[in-house]
């Protein structure tokens, strides 16, 4: 048996302190940028500002962050992470329309009330004043769309659409679901039920057009 | 015939001028702003900044706006004056639901290309970081809704839904335009034509559900 340096002996023990120091202080940043965020925009808070919130030095922040761009792209990141592989779940059983609707538009109520702060940046930045965000934010939506234009296909009525079809009708779907994740985040906690049903029925409205759209006789074609 | 004062008098013609005077410094105090926040969100520009890019002191900021925020207000009344209008108009003849939807449409998209700047910071600050503006901007969409949920009406197959799954309806209708508004501000000029098609091809989609609706299902009722 070869022996193995012990994980309890004083150099590694300060590596991992020094690994989860840092660990810790990254994280200090995102939530002071987070809490700053949640009542202005992201071009009118400064690097200054998020550091004074998080009790660290200014030049501290450059270990961590090139500058505040690619912090706000970690939000992004944060945002969608989970989200995704949320969505695809709730649809994974396409047996019914009304059912894969149903649970995933209570997957996004869940999350969206899960990280408030977040999604209030997201609603704020995907129209906002900093090109970068706003094509991030664009990016994780069109890749949303694009997983359901392909789960879409698992449905008989709408397996024969061509992909630009399919795409379409995702993009209203994802749509109807960043206006009902934007309306929660302004609305009183008392109305999410209704927020929530109001979504479903726009959505159950939406497939109800499905099978009587004519995918040949497209605009183009025209 | 009774004398009348001359319109050229001194007196009449100085107040004539200090009006066109006020109305000009009000206009490029609101161009001003304009032109800052085509680049920025509302919450990251200054009183100071406006009056500096108008050539105008801060003082007589003053004399035009109680503060920042009621400029902004004034802003969101510019962009939906006469959008409003212009909507009814396009969808005054109700013997198609495709020609309402091409023309409103149509409406939209040369509106928001006649009034970019004003258009963009309508959807940085729907989401925004000012409430008063948020709140304001909401109210002029719900507006907008709510006539076209009483013009919905005149269409045979709508005409015998509750007043709630019209707005429902209306509702979905008005956030496509919504959101093609956005697309078409942060896409190049080139692809105006694609985002218009695909807006009319969503919203025909949606009326194509329409008379499979029924109204009294309605997940309250369950």
């Amino acid at each position: 048996v070869p022996s193995r340096r012990p994980p309890s002996s004083r150099s590694t023990r300060e590596a991992i302190s020094r690994r989860e120091g840092k660990a810790l202080t990254r994280q200090a940043l995102v939530r002071a940028a987070l809490k700053l965020l949640s009542r202005n925009s992201f071009d009118s808070i400064s690097l200054r500002e998020v550091t004074r919130e998080a009790g660290i030095s200014p030049t501290a922040f450059y270990r961590h962050f090139d500058d505040m761009e690619e912090l706000g792209l970690v939000l992004v990141e944060e945002s969608f992470g989970s989200l995704r592989e949320m969505l695809r779940v709730a649809r994974s059983d396409p047996t019914m329309f009304g059912d894969a609707i149903n649970r995933s538009v209570e997957t996004v109520v869940i999350h969206v009330r899960d990280h408030e702060d977040l999604f209030r940046f997201i609603a704020r930045e995907r129209y906002g004043g900093v090109r970068r965000l706003r094509r991030a934010i664009n990016r994780e939506l069109q890749a949303i769309a694009d997983e359901l234009s392909v789960d879409l296909t698992a449905f008989p009525v709408i397996g024969g659409w061509p992909l630009e079809d399919r795409r379409m009708f995702a993009g209203m779907l994802v749509e109807t679901m960043v206006t009902t994740a934007a309306a929660l985040l302004d609305a009183p906690r008392d109305q999410t039920d209704e927020i929530a049903t109001r979504a479903k029925r726009q959505l159950r409205l939406m497939t109800l057009g499905v099978p009587h759209w004519k995918p040949q006789h497209t605009d183009r074609a025209r």
